[in-house]
């Protein structure tokens, strides 16, 4: 794909908005907050919504992905919508044989656990996926023409976030055909075939930039990286053999000029390295307190996160006192995005998380 | 239970076994080798003994878990059996509602993840255990019996590891009601309510105590605490809600007198921390080196593993290298046994694991 001189859509819209402030270091009105997975089993318009209807069928209806993105917004005041979307949707889209089985996830029609294996799925052009990505395309225009109404409390719009499974990610699906416990197959093609490896690497970035690039394209303000099983990897590892990838896969989202987040789980000790790829912002699991994240990075990007969403369940004291905690160690970072450390829980009571915003807004307000 | 005076079994039939030499900090003839889940699905006559019979029955039928205890020690030439048992087996035989479901886990009969179902659990004796703990303490005893006409090489005979999952784990299980991802559970009891937390805690505690104690008193001569699920704790819950249930656990094999390993996944921050419950060794997993784990525990342990699963099946060259770079590292500990840095895959070539031994005997040497 060429890459246009300027973002077209973004511009604008959004530049001022608390989480794109926020994302660039600078100091909004308030810290911004949005959820991982607010756009989901915890809404009872989502569940509605979506009886009857595959998972993968709902990412790629676009009336349908554009209203369950912006249930959260309208019902919790969040400062940000995430495209709802699943990380496979890209190989979906690009002919990969994958359904999404419920309880479980991802499930292939094959592993691609070896150099032929690796091969077929390579010889797919991931450029393909620009002609394919017509759902996407409309689903993120539909999403950001209602986002264009609303005001996020800064006289701004509330901002967009595209996202995309990293490399490492997608690659580990790939490989063991489904979802793991450690991710064990994926370890095992890296050490015992590393051309396969890299071949296969190669892809995936290709892939997840791809798809970074055409919700950005089509408005999104922001693109995560969401790296769910980096946290199966060593420093080494992550370094040799998947560092690299992520880099080039998110760098398509920063060279069209909107603020780029990094997350994993469990990924407390690669966090340096998981700024390091360049990006604004690191996404941080809720075993690393926000002021030990800013150390290992240096105070060189803002911090995403992070409060245990097993406080979502607690006594509304214990919530806030954590909520608060978060807030106060988050302001060692150059920037903060308040979060969860991971995705909202389906058992989540939305009245807990709506409320949860209003006091986010309130602890962080400067 | 009563402590007894001393340990009347293991005394002088392993101390100068390998094993029991390098947990204790001295210098073997050679560095120690044996695998987490070395007895188990790796092995054809493992898979052969096993057919008909379910988990937990195959670890209460005492011939045979003895039998399946001891095939690993003749086909590898291991320097340590493991006791082939199951983390749910001591809650088993206390009566609990538990079955294994093949590739699933341990399955409970009920979620204990509110006061009054922790209530209802820990009403439960822990140390009802020790009437219940008959085929325990006979298979141990044949387990042994053999292992004492055995010679691990330097004239000792080939020790016996006992074993038991952590408290914390133990925990997750039961307030899960089985298996999960992220133990979201567990940690939302904790926050929820810290004090059926405790109490759960207090009572696997005991549990894990006297899971050991029954088999260091029947012969084991070491004894390992499992803790599966504590790598999704940060270090401040862990200091605060599971370190010291651990620290009780451990403690009563220790006071029997037989060195004792802690072993985590995912815990290479938690290092110092489960050094610090008082143990003669931790066990590391794959992703933290374990030059840089001699670093994190400032030369007061042994040192355990940690070679990734994910090599058994590289190129031979490819694994001999990552081999002979954890030995090299090793030598960085006060003491150091080689093991995987997580169980045998069931994939796994058991004539990969015995060269494996073999090679690790010959890099090791002195």
């Amino acid at each position: 794909m060429k890459l246009p001189d300027a973002h077209p859509l973004a511009a604008g819209r959004t530049d001022r908005s608390r989480l794109v402030t926020a994302l660039r270091g600078g100091a909004a009105d308030t810290v911004p907050v949005w959820f991982m997975r607010q756009a989901g089993r915890s809404l009872p318009e989502y569940r509605e919504l979506r009886v009857g209807t595959r998972m993968l069928d709902a990412c790629l209806e676009p009336e349908l992905a554009a209203e369950i993105t912006l249930q959260p917004v309208r019902r919790h005041g969040v400062d940000a919508a995430v495209f709802f979307s699943d990380i496979v949707v890209p190989l979906k889209l690009l002919g990969v044989d994958v359904e999404i089985q419920p309880g479980r996830g991802p499930v292939f029609g094959r592993r691609h656990d070896t150099a032929e294996a690796v091969a077929e799925l390579t010889a797919i052009d991931p450029d393909g996926l620009e002609a394919a990505s017509g759902p996407i395309v409309e689903a993120v225009q539909r999403t950001i023409a209602e986002l264009d109404r609303t005001d996020d409390g800064s006289g701004a719009a509330t901002p967009l976030i595209g996202f995309a499974g990293a490399p490492f990610t997608l690659a580990a699906y790939l490989v063991e055909g489904g979802p793991s416990k450690d991710h064990l197959a994926a370890r095992t093609l890296m050490h015992a075939d590393p051309g396969a490896w890299r071949a296969l690497m190669d892809w995936t970035s290709a892939v997840s930039g791809n798809f970074l690039r055409t919700q950005v394209l089509a408005g999104a303000s922001a693109a995560q990286l969401f790296d769910s099983w980096a946290g199966s990897l060593g420093l080494a590892d992550y370094g040799d053999f998947v560092q690299d990838a992520s880099a080039r896969a998110i760098g398509v989202a920063r060279d069209l000029g909107v603020p780029t987040i990094h997350f994993g789980v469990g990924t407390g000790e690669l966090l340096p390295q998981m700024a390091a790829v360049g990006v604004d912002a690191v996404g941080v699991d809720w075993r690393t307190p926000l002021d030990e994240a800013a150390r290992r990075t240096e105070g060189k990007v803002a911090l995403q996160g992070n409060l245990d969403p097993a406080y979502l369940a607690a006594p509304r004291a214990v919530l806030e006192a954590a909520a608060a905690d978060v807030v106060r160690r988050g302001r060692t970072a150059p920037g903060h995005v308040f979060n969860l450390g991971h995705g909202v829980p389906p058992s989540a009571d939305p009245g807990v998380l709506t409320d949860l915003v209003a006091f986010v807004h309130e602890a962080g307000a400067r």
